[in-house]
């Protein structure tokens, strides 16, 4: 099981956003784009991973969002598309692979520690292509906001390991695909 | 000079498509997402890249767009902010960085061909991290109808190599961005 953790700390926590706006939702394009490169190849989707998105946003903060590639029937790939799910979502209209929850950022990484590796993206960890790490791993995110230093620290007491995806600084949505096709490489046949 | 080709066989040649529905437009959120991952980092544009767009679609096939990061001076990077600078430009208001031609696939692709090494992506590719390229590079993509045989073959003649990014089909908009990190790995410094 391949997992995502965006923390989106922007990202509004009502159904109340505009479609037509995504950007000015706290950033939910880039929420949708994770959501949709985590979970969407050009022809099936991902079985083998499920995305938490916390969204930590007004009004009423945190929500845990969480789309699972195991229990998906489809899922379009467009960001409008998946925002509609995410207000639907948030309206209470769910549907099969798509959990709403009152969980915090911290919370939930703390379940999450108990059955798989932290890695967290920082520039100056081990480089992805060259750190161990098993398929069974929670990537973690932090939205164009980064991650806090108290969360860093959170982080380093769970023993998550840093790494570093290349010279560049990339959005949340690219380092999902390039770490989807690490994985792809190590662990995937065709 | 990165530069970036993407075929987008079924995308509509006129401005008169919905905002509301980019797929329902010959799959125009595909191309919007190129763009955006050809151009965006986190923190900065991409001056050294360029990305046309070839739409093929109807009514008046082709036209060729052109979003040149040298030239632009910002550039949302939400599908719908692209594809409202994608309507401005159909409608002949383009903006700096931006321009529209009536040139089909093959003119530009032999244009192309002659100031650079062109290498589209095939399965049976040399892997992109083994295979050497200069950064002054074009990369064609097809969309997810792909390129046909003929044209292949076309491309074989004007010597253009192929490359593999692993194991998955995946979108033409992940490709971009696995290219990017490759090119940054080698030439980049931040």
């Amino acid at each position: 099981m391949r997992t995502f953790v965006l923390w989106a700390r922007k990202a509004k926590t009502t159904a109340n956003f505009s479609l037509d706006d995504l950007p000015g939702s706290g950033r939910m394009d880039l929420v949708c784009r994770c959501i949709s490169n985590a979970l969407c190849t050009s022809d099936h989707l991902r079985k083998d991973t499920r995305i938490y998105v916390i969204l930590e946003g007004p009004p009423t903060p945190p929500i845990t969002l969480l789309f699972d590639g195991g229990l998906l029937q489809q899922l379009d790939f467009d960001e409008r598309s998946i925002a509609q799910h995410i207000q639907n979502a948030l309206r209470g209209k769910t549907m099969l692979g798509v959990t709403v929850q009152k969980k915090s950022f911290e919370r939930l990484i703390q379940e999450l520690a108990t059955t798989s590796q932290l890695i967290y993206l920082h520039e100056k960890g081990e480089d992805l292509r060259l750190a161990p790490f098993h398929e069974n791993t929670t990537f973690l995110f932090g939205d164009f906001l980064g991650l806090p230093a108290k969360t860093e620290l959170f982080l380093e007491r769970l023993h998550a390991k840093q790494i570093s995806l290349g010279p560049k600084s990339l959005f949340a949505s690219h380092c999902v695909t390039l770490v989807h096709n690490e994985l792809d490489r190590r662990y995937s046949f065709k």
